[in-house]
């Protein structure tokens, strides 16, 4: 039921996550906290692996996109299910490499990677470095020349596709801060020039569409355009690219309403065209990277509550205040993001009332959902908010200086902190 | 020039601040950072208080509202200045406490106080906790019972009033999660049984109208509504409450272009309606608070940035990315909030570019800033984006696990880290 297979009721009426009484956690850990279910992250990893198992004879590598939710049990699981780390910065790869995450598999994003990042990178050996820009280009070729090595790496590439989504979350379109732009020439010549160079060796191409995307056909098109650009360069340099990332943006339910295609029929689509228009290119099909994000911890988490105060505004709406708020789910404030949101001590009851959850934040924005269904509650009620297991640790802030929550882990019937409750001590830690 | 007396432009056409040399300040703290002018910060404390005294002959308090900006130099600060301090959670009281700030001068907001919140303030003399609503009065009245003592508290009424401004800074109105309402006679019925509890000392009333207002008119029009209540108080119950708090919501400059009113100006609108209307009333002008916050800290900051990479996408628009963005400043995200940006090293030349300003973050809405204009830069250059003193570091995350950045404080040809910048190991210090 809800919004994912780990999430139900049981004979207590209670919300479960795993099988996990999600009242016992708040009792046991505190409020407000996220809780995870281990085996469904693990589940979403293993079905992206099955698939390029199934699809592409296991030629290629599923890589966490970890600034969905990074911490370091994450790089631990992400490690002991053999897929890749994507980072987006130096603390990113900092949290992996603390863990002895195989360097080799980590995968380094961004459009603006600093010098001591990049340095960082190179140092520790990170496989594949997705190169955004010229700058980026020539500066790490520079680094790398200097300690004397070659760094793997790959072009980002705006591949130019739509894929209709939230304007904030396109970003395969020219108009991007991200990656070389195809329709101007920029990639083929910068790919040219990345071939040239002394110390980096290019492994391929990377594009990435979008976020929370539901259509196949965007993915679909946008393999087929990186194909075309791999047999130009092949016509013109005579070199064959080896390795193709496909990115992320696979859609996760948020509310029992949507409706995400099966990660699977996505991948065996794509892998259809990439195999079949290869061929027709006269190409080989290249190593395939996909990095899921959303789609691994999203659903696969949720946070609870607790209400503090309801306050009915006679023909106006009620707010429901819990003790959490913009700082742990900024999503709602940043994006009108939907959840669905259960009373998790009353989750057999009917969900037949409309209100606004409010957070505990000394701001009028600081809202978690307006005009939502819940049970009938009341202070000291628990709440959950479904399928904030992406973004949300990953977003938050101290904001009104609330502590950040403690994230909490549940498999096979055990609950233990994989991230522990900021204390007030660590907030003034930086302070002088 | 530009949004403050604080910032100008030296002889080698280096943005200043406090005339501190902004690229000198990157050179010895790092970049990105926050720099602020200390000697503007208590120059706007004491604009404010030489209002009190001049218009209420000293008969009030400047509260500085912390979740502006918070930390112990703050703190240190107001408490110097002889002002008192507005927390709207345990983590700010946290931080107050933390340096001895008086905590009868220490103001408690919030619409959600956890229990935990309101036993610390009671057991640490808090002056005055601004009750939110019905739940928490009770717990309050129970909690200050179990300790023995009377707590002194102001209730947060909803004066109704919509003071013109964007949608989610709207606060007075009654489709609020704030305070009591007026219109439904909730605020008058909660007063009097505020006055009849034993464990707490109703001293007054509060309301606050909004965020970033320019015009005087709602704030006079909020006061009056206030003292008709008052009048309303003592004319069913004999009592005359003594302290009337008005909040904040004073505007400040983002642009060149906004106007906001001299503080001096609202003050003696304001108070020549309270002392006026009060006398009408038959009433003697209460005891009068204010909070200021975006208004003490906002256009004494700034926030400096080196440029990464410049993008620029023929007949689309050039991107300018720099080495922070949405962790360090989450407000054009959230409110597509405006800004100028100056290249600090080049402040003398001509703004005659028009550029979008990215962050760092691996998210396409990471944007600082679309269409401004700005000199023409070149990776290296270091960015100033003005008026970055409130609600920037106080809403910053880490965000893709980037560590949130040091704050200087600039004064008398001096410069000091007031908070020092995140290392890794602090950022992965709750991973377990």
């Amino acid at each position: 039921m809800y919004v994912s297979d780990c999430i139900s009721v049981n004979e207590r009426g209670h919300l479960t996550i795993g099988s996990y009484d999600t009242v016992e956690l708040v009792k046991q850990f505190g409020s407000p906290l996220y809780a995870y279910d281990e085996n469904e992250i693990r589940k979403n990893l293993r079905e992206f692996k099955k698939s390029i198992d199934d699809e592409y004879g296991g030629n290629g590598l599923v890589v966490y996109a970890s600034k969905a939710f990074c911490c370091k049990e994450m790089a631990r699981i992400v490690a002991d299910e053999k897929c890749g780390f994507d980072v987006v910065s130096g603390g990113e790869l900092y949290t992996a490499l603390s863990v002895g995450f195989p360097a080799e598999d980590i995968v380094f994003h961004g459009n603006n990677k600093t010098e001591d990042e990049l340095r960082m990178a190179v140092e520790n050996n990170v496989g594949r470095i997705i190169v955004d820009n010229l700058t980026e280009l020539h500066n790490l070729n520079s680094i790398a020349a200097e300690k004397g090595v070659t760094v793997g790496i790959m072009l980002r590439i705006k591949p130019g596709i739509d894929a209709h989504t939230h304007s904030f979350v396109k970003t395969g379109q020219i108009d991007s801060k991200f990656g070389f732009a195809l329709e101007t020439g920029e990639a083929l010549d910068s790919i040219k020039e990345a071939l040239g160079m002394s110390n980096v060796k290019l492994r391929g191409l990377h594009c990435h569409i979008g976020s929370q995307i539901f259509d196949l056909d965007p993915f679909e098109l946008a393999a087929q355009v990186m194909l075309d650009l791999f047999k130009q360069v092949k016509d013109e340099t005579g070199i064959e690219l080896e390795e193709l990332n496909l990115g992320g943006g696979f859609g996760i339910k948020y509310l029992k309403s949507d409706r995400p295609r099966a990660y699977s029929d996505y991948m065996r689509k794509v892998s259809t065209a990439v195999n079949s228009y290869a061929a027709d290119l006269g190409l080989k099909t290249p190593f395939i990277l996909i990095e899921p994000g959303r789609s691994i911890v999203g659903a696969a988490g949720l946070t609870l509550y607790t209400v503090g105060c309801v306050k009915d505004i006679p023909d106006v709406r009620t707010y429901i205040s819990v003790d959490g708020g913009m700082g742990d789910n900024p999503r709602y404030a940043l994006y009108q993001s939907t959840y669905e949101v259960v009373c998790a001590n009353k989750a057999s009851e009917k969900r037949d009332w409309t209100v606004t959850v409010a957070g505990k934040c000394c701001e009028s924005g600081d809202l978690i959902q307006e005009w939502t269904r819940l049970q009938p509650v009341e202070p000291g009620d628990i709440l959950a908010v479904l399928s904030t297991g992406a973004y949300n640790y990953s977003m938050a802030s101290n904001y009104n200086r609330i502590p950040r929550l403690p994230v909490v882990f549940v498999k096979n019937g055990k609950a233990r902190e994989v991230i522990k409750r900021e204390t007030y001590e660590q907030l003034v830690e930086c302070d002088v």
